[in-house]
């Protein structure tokens, strides 16, 4: 294994192959590009537009909740500063989409051992009303053991599933099979009469902010008070459990309301090609966050990061392709941005789409889905990433909720994916805040991001 | 210097040092005492009476305000737990004293950039009565920019005090300078005409889980309402502050009450001695903690060793002095439990006088003030310590808040030094969880206050 040391080994590695060039000799033009894809990643490697963007968006704007005017100021934040950096087409989107915001959320354990726990409420939860409830707690070690149990024992109790979430460095187990008491817990504990649920935070961390994010309830389930626990509360809960001789009580309270249709958008921008009927090269990223924190991690640092790239290339030169560049409204909430982008544009007009959304440190794997067809550019790809410390992965993979539903049509994909191994510490939590950014990774990033665009969406003349 | 490996290090020099006795002669009183202390520091170093109290008070009490009915459970909770470890004559000496509880809290930033910030009361507070109050913040860097600048400025404002609390193993600067702003500075922003202050937490994590803590108003001059910032919260407040071009306002909830007299108690336990003459050695702690959190490493940790350590001695036999056991109350809110023991209690009747408040992390420096009669003593507490790896400090000096009115009567004090390093990421906020303990640092806090009290409190018969 090889220590990768970002900055310095990449830089010094750009300066050696620029000293590699033969000074007696005619460079080739394939000598000539990689000097310039050098260059380009030297230049990137000392950006300062992300770290710009990201700032001035999380401290102006702050949290930008889909479907609330706190995301509408930032579509007018997006709309102002991606014009004023030269991009051409800049507009919005619209859509509608139903609402959905966080109220009050207290949870007091009232015996045995009388005690505040700290929690936060899932999007979509239902509300126990100004008046709160009190239930018995019913504990799992996880879902399975949720879905095992008799439901008589759950009906009218409040459900605690407490399974971890690993530390991994790609997230997984994000979504399954630790998320499940988030996404499918309520709705399966709503069906069983629980009086509410709640969950041990799906993070990774070890402080009293506990991770909302969204979670649904099917057609017809009247939606009942659904919450997580930060992760030292479940631990607590779990222990409260274990030695209580009489049944543990806790008495909740959530108020979230849904507010119906309310207008979001996609925020959209162009670099354009010097070939118009050339199919186009998406880069995206999502502007909204959850409401308890700025959304630096999730998701300011891909919207700075594929715009300082779109930049870099653009201040270049002309490339071939056209690129867009998609801020994408409300994912957290549902996608609906994706969704609605992807109703009104078609994913087989793209020459590959790709997001920008786990966080802000490195990139240390690309992974592909063009097409065996287009092996060579997966391996030109590949070549020109490596200078920055970042690995092959699979050829036929690439991920990214908002690209989603184009992928579904058809559009090909590529994933730049970043080191996770702290992102679950912060995403949906209060501490997703400006101060959690190493700016050298950030700039790696957009060095990672512009060497993708000049390979895909290049030549630049 | 050399680098410190707790368990393994001091288990590896115990059975050096016994393999080191002569096998063929007989051993001397001085190897075999020295034998008997090794020994006992291998056991205390397994030792698993600290955490179950740890564990136990914090999970069935959790937090525990001075003043309120949590710290009385937990006087109950102590009282019966010290009973069953088998200590002599366990006792509360009750008293009474002002008490402060906390209410509601929020701020928000009206304007140019509307968001929520997040904060915490501080322990006398004022309140903004349940309409809560918007005024203009004045922001200052530290305590002397607030100090220079005219009082015409700050009537009527909430000013803001931004300085950083920086990490020191020693804690040092965590009363002053760094702490100024929260320990007179709600009073002089009071005299000022302030409308509030808020002030950045004095604490060194990044979490948005503000820091609480005692401040304090002279007699004549009416609280207003004060809290800590968490630390990215006033680093967001800072980047506001810099580029609005309009007046920031924040809209500001603080409702705490006062709740007159209450009752409180120190609760008292002995390990007596064979000389009932003989001047007493006490071990403290804090048994009340913020209500916030549990209190784990402030102070939950310091009554979990020194209880642990007295019941090791115990356990070993009968020790010279007694050794008096005092989980102090209500100290966070104004050391009314110390006040309370040095009233009733003599400092002249000990012979040395220590607590453990400082959290959970190894001891790592030994400082004593004993006078420089007692230099032999001071130094063979040195050496019996060393092999738990703590350095040899002062010997003209020793701290403690809940000792200090005894040490103000003329008690003898010494300090076993803990790591701080990470001590004001926790102390007063909600993170101060059992999960943040580390086991086998808690355990070499054991081993040091029962070497401890086997020189001061010994010999054990």
């Amino acid at each position: 294994m090889r220590a990768i040391s970002l900055r310095p080994m990449t830089r010094t590695l750009a300066l050696a192959a620029l000293a590699a060039l033969p000074l007696s000799s005619p460079a080739s033009a394939h000598d000539l590009e990689r000097e310039r894809l050098l260059q380009a990643q030297a230049e990137a490697l000392e950006d300062a537009v992300a770290w710009d963007i990201l700032e001035d968006l999380t401290t102006e704007v702050g949290p930008r909740l889909g479907g609330t005017p706190a995301e509408a100021r930032a579509r007018a934040w997006a709309t102002e500063r991606l014009t004023a950096l030269g991009f051409a087409n800049v507009r919005v989107e619209d859509y509608r989409m139903p609402t959905w915001v966080r109220g009050e959320e207290k949870a007091r354990l009232t015996g045995p051992y009388p005690q505040d726990l700290a929690l936060t409420a899932l999007g979509n939860s239902g509300s126990t009303g100004p008046a709160g409830l009190t239930a018995e707690v019913v504990g799992y070690v996880d879902y399975a053991a949720f879905l095992a149990d008799d439901p008589a024992n759950q009906a009218g109790r409040i459900v605690f599933i407490s399974n971890a979430m690993p530390r991994n460095q790609d997230g997984s187990g994000y979504s399954m099979p630790f998320g499940a008491p988030r996404w499918v817990g309520p709705n399966e504990a709503a069906k069983r009469g629980a009086a509410a649920i709640v969950v041990r935070s799906i993070g990774t961390d070890h402080n009293r902010t506990p991770h909302t994010g969204n979670t649904s309830f099917e057609e017809g389930v009247d939606p009942i008070p659904a919450a997580a626990l930060a992760v030292p509360d479940a631990e607590q809960l779990m222990r409260v459990l274990e030695r209580a001789e009489t049944a543990v009580r806790m008495e909740l309270l959530l108020t979230p309301r849904r507010l119906g249709m309310q207008p979001s958008g996609n925020v959209i921008a162009e670099v354009p090609g010097r070939d118009p009927s050339a199919k186009k090269v998406l880069v995206g990223c999502h502007l909204d966050s959850w409401d308890n924190a700025p959304g630096v991690f999730d998701d300011g640092a891909g919207c700075a990061i594929v715009a300082a790239a779109a930049k870099r290339v653009m201040d270049m030169g002309t490339p071939a392709r056209t690129i867009e560049i998609v801020w994408f409204g409300a994912e957290e909430v549902g996608l609906w941005g994706a969704r609605d982008f992807a109703e009104r544009h078609d994913g087989t007009d793209y020459h590959v789409v790709a997001e920008s959304d786990f966080g802000a440190d490195r990139v240390w794997k690309v992974t592909t889905d063009l097409g065996e067809h287009r092996r060579a550019e997966a391996d030109a790809l590949r070549a020109a990433l490596a200078p920055l410390g970042i690995a092959s992965g699979d050829y036929d993979q690439a991920g990214g909720a908002d690209v989603g539903p184009l992928r579904a049509e058809g559009a090909p994909g590529l994933s730049l994916r970043q080191d996770g191994t702290r992102y679950f510490d912060l995403h949906h939590t209060a501490n997703d805040t400006l101060d959690k950014v190493d700016p050298a990774q950030l700039r790696q990033n957009v060095a990672a991001w512009t060497t993708m665009l000049l390979v895909m969406a290049g030549p630049v003349e």
